[in-house]
């Protein structure tokens, strides 16, 4: 049985400070600081799927993009952070978080706000009057890999980011996710397993249409080389919504557990250092 | 033999004008006048395929969005519009558009620029240092149905305007509309013809990724129903430039002839009233 594990951290500089420009660094070291999560956080073998938010300030992300702009937190500011985890077992007892927290970045007093235990099979979005308004906090990676079928060796295709969501990439990623994650009982399957997602992302294409959207491209930096030189990546943010055509029941039920899923681990590459975090409505 | 006849048109008002709302309805009238080319636009018998522009001021397509707003030209002002059709036969000697004519909509003094006359096998555009740019410059319209594999009934899907341009979109309906006016042996073909078309699309979403757009949704102004109602359609507007990656010289090849037939017909649904206008770069 695969338990999801979400918690909500608020974070709160005890001085003005100036964040790393990969905002989830901070979020990082707080979690390593408490034993049982850092050693969870720190070690591959014991969960199965790991994301971590960027820090975020009144609700909006806080992420640098290549202009040379410093990202600051003042003395007292509500900053805030999610992590999101999937293992097979998980001992609630020791999430204590809260206190102050001395990190290289400054110091902060830190409290956990709430924490979410949930069942892998009851992850579930409600898809209402066939919407579907997906919102990309913050810079979101979608590879070109996705959707290559099976039959042909991926590591023949060179990878590039996509820069447009595009329903199949989003879905086929997601269903990918969900399996890699899944015990066996729990997986989705559409006919053959290992091209579930590449069916279920053929399937979005033409059961999701947009019907609105403000998007546009972001370069952002993810951290620093062995070189100390910036390292970067060119994704997207902005909101799409859709409208839900074309699908039965069974096929929908699997959209709504994989955005359920998208709601708690994000899209795309990089969700471990903030990348690919999305609101679903 | 198929052959592609384009021509460029200047129009220039006898006196401040207020357009229609679908500003392709002036092309239209004009081309009518003439008995050769109103000939041939008037019956689908004697072509294959025919585009027209809207009109276009200082190199913009005019075109109405649900705004309430009118469109007008000023006298003299010099507008544009044109239009490519496809036939197996053409008698040149007679494109003689030069004049003054008069419209429902007013008087305009016309002047055939230019007409170009290739044949669709020698149609292609060139794509240099591996990049495209893409300019959507009149709303453009890419139905979801363009890539429903052929073994699902077409008939059995709810049509809807997909918002986002999508190389798997683009490229299914130039094959297709490649094949619908290519004679037999100027066909493009991989592997199965009914297939050709998805497997290009199939390809192309591997093979073309962003690495920079700007798009908007938009909602435009296509006519007036027998009520009078006025009648739209949301399609977008916009660039995106893409880096082609991925893709053997024979597939290259393929894609730059459907490119270079976009240009010319423009790319979607509506081409004959002005919808899908693209620039290729």
């Amino acid at each position: 049985m695969t338990l999801i594990v979400s918690a909500e951290i608020d974070v709160i500089p005890k001085h003005d400070v100036i964040l790393p420009l990969l905002t989830s660094k901070v979020a990082k070291f707080i979690l390593s600081k408490n034993q049982q999560i850092g050693e969870l956080i720190g070690s591959k073998k014991k969960y199965k799927e790991l994301s971590i938010s960027p820090l975020s300030s009144n609700g909006r992300f806080l992420y640098a993009e290549n202009d040379g702009k410093l990202l600051r937190a003042m003395r007292g500011e509500k900053l805030h952070f999610t992590f999101s985890v999937a293992t097979s077992e998980v001992n609630e007892k020791t999430f204590d978080l809260d206190g102050d927290v001395s990190t290289s970045y400054g110091e902060f007093y830190v409290l956990l706000k709430t924490i979410y235990i949930n069942q892998l099979k009851d992850i579930r979005h409600e898809i209402k009057e066939r919407n579907v308004n997906l919102r990309f906090e913050s810079p979101t990676l979608l590879s070109n890999k996705y959707m290559v079928p099976p039959v042909f060796k991926k590591k023949k295709v060179r990878s590039m980011n996509r820069l447009i969501p595009q329903p199949s990439l989003i879905f086929s990623f997601l269903a990918n996710l969900w399996n890699s994650i899944a015990d066996e009982r729990e997986r989705i399957v559409k006919g053959d397993l290992e091209w579930t997602p590449y069916y279920i992302g053929r399937i979005a294409d033409v059961a999701f249409a947009e019907i609105g959207y403000s998007l546009r491209p972001v370069t952002v930096i993810i951290g620093k080389d062995n070189n100390q030189r910036i390292r970067q990546a060119r994704g997207f943010v902005g909101w799409v919504k859709y409208e839900v055509i074309n699908v039965n029941p069974r096929y929908l039920e699997t959209f709504e557990r994989l955005l359920g899923l998208a709601k708690i681990f994000g899209i795309g590459r990089s969700r471990g250092i903030g990348l690919g975090r999305v609101k679903v409505e």
